[in-house]
């Protein structure tokens, strides 16, 4: 049930995808996007215990991730304006007893959360900071471009964060992968599972998730590739699943 | 038109995929595999210059090079009877100017091969020499095993093989892909292209397909995904096209 919760100008509410969810969302801040729902059901998530999702932006993971388990979530947001809207996300959703927003740097989180977390999930900004068309609002390009946080203080923090023997699971730009396996091993994560996302069969891929174990083995799977669209241009079957289907698929 | 050669006893001669090429085979050595061909088609071939293939065992991927470039080849094995066989799959398929097959150690060849090739090519042993089912007969062991080279062995040779700028391509196995990427970047050599080979669209990857640029700067793209069975249980239409086809799939 659909809690009433205040709207800012420009604000609206949509649905989140299959879930009995929704969520606030701005034309002025940073939508939710196709990367943050495949890694939402890409991570293997606890049945109970904690929960961290980092640069969480308007709080989509946490309200994905609570369809799937009773862990608890914490999810930390460094935009104020966007820590707002995650806050009465959670609140419209009657998720208070689940999930906790809190507005922070993941850069000087308390030590309290060190080695905390059986999962620790992150969709970073994609891009270095200096690089391509930073957009002017300045919202976007705090979610987009590495300036609040470089692609190695994101992975730093998931490894001080996570448990030994939990799981990290990222979202990111095929681009970087060398970056993000030289920086997983550097702060022992190692990497175990890995999913390429192609847009089309034919096509490079455009996102890879990517799942580590802190203090892991050396062995890493290759799943089967994602493809989004089929050859009539529709979602493939397994992202209409994904979207709006009922079943977990746990990979 | 195809030379006569000596042949020993359990040696035969097979018909080298497409090309008008022909490759003696012995059930005594390993035999060349889908491995092999992937990797030759994979490859980017400078037109003319110098290609080295290291572990060439029979010989094949030099064969099967010579129907994409007039640049030499020179490839090096260490197991005498193999290098037999590759000399005389030279001399049936009438290469001798085109391409030399040498008997030798890759950790220990003559320096003025440092620097010295536009493409270095390598299908290594798979296995870490204490794993796995070790066949008693050393050829197959020693092929599939890395007892006479490591996997940094292998990849400190491509990259001292290769001239800067040159390419450095490689097959293994996905599970390798970690150790692979380290290997590549400790001896200077930057992976640019993965190609991930999956046995059917919904199954994990059983091999991977890496080129890497000697002094190149980082940025890797990963091409489509390769599925080598169709929902029939047949070859897929890519796979057909490399085995039986005309064209050459530059990717």
């Amino acid at each position: 049930m659909r809690k009433k919760v205040p709207l800012h100008p420009n604000e609206r509410v949509d649905d989140l995808i299959n879930q009995d969810l929704h969520i606030i969302q701005s034309d002025e801040v940073f939508s939710f996007s196709m990367d943050a729902v495949l890694l939402s059901r890409f991570c293997s998530v606890p049945y109970r215990g904690r929960i961290m999702d980092l640069c969480t932006g308007n709080g989509v993971i946490p309200l994905l991730l609570t369809a799937r388990t009773k862990a608890s979530v914490t999810a930390v947001e460094i935009q104020e304006k966007l820590v707002d809207i995650a806050k009465r996300n959670v609140q419209m959703n009657n998720l208070e007893q689940q999930v906790e927003i809190i507005h922070g740097d993941l850069r000087e989180m308390t030590t309290t959360y060190n080695g905390h977390f059986d999962l620790v999930t992150v969709n970073p900004p994609y891009m270095p900071a200096q690089t391509g068309d930073q957009n002017k609002n300045s919202h976007f390009a705090i979610a987009r471009h590495e300036i609040s946080c470089t692609l190695e203080d994101v992975i730093a923090a998931c490894g001080r964060m996570a448990k030994s023997g939990g799981k990290v699971a990222m979202v990111h730009r095929p681009s970087r992968i060398m970056d993000i396996l030289f920086l997983m091993r550097k702060y022992k994560m190692e990497p175990k599972r890995i999913r390429w996302i192609h847009p089309k069969k034919d096509a490079e891929a455009n996102m890879v998730l990517i799942e580590a174990i802190r203090d892991g083995k050396p062995e890493v799977r290759v799943l089967p590739p994602l493809i989004v669209y089929n050859e009539q241009q529709q979602y493939a079957e397994e992202l209409m699943e994904i979207y709006y289907g009922k079943g977990e698929r746990e990979q």
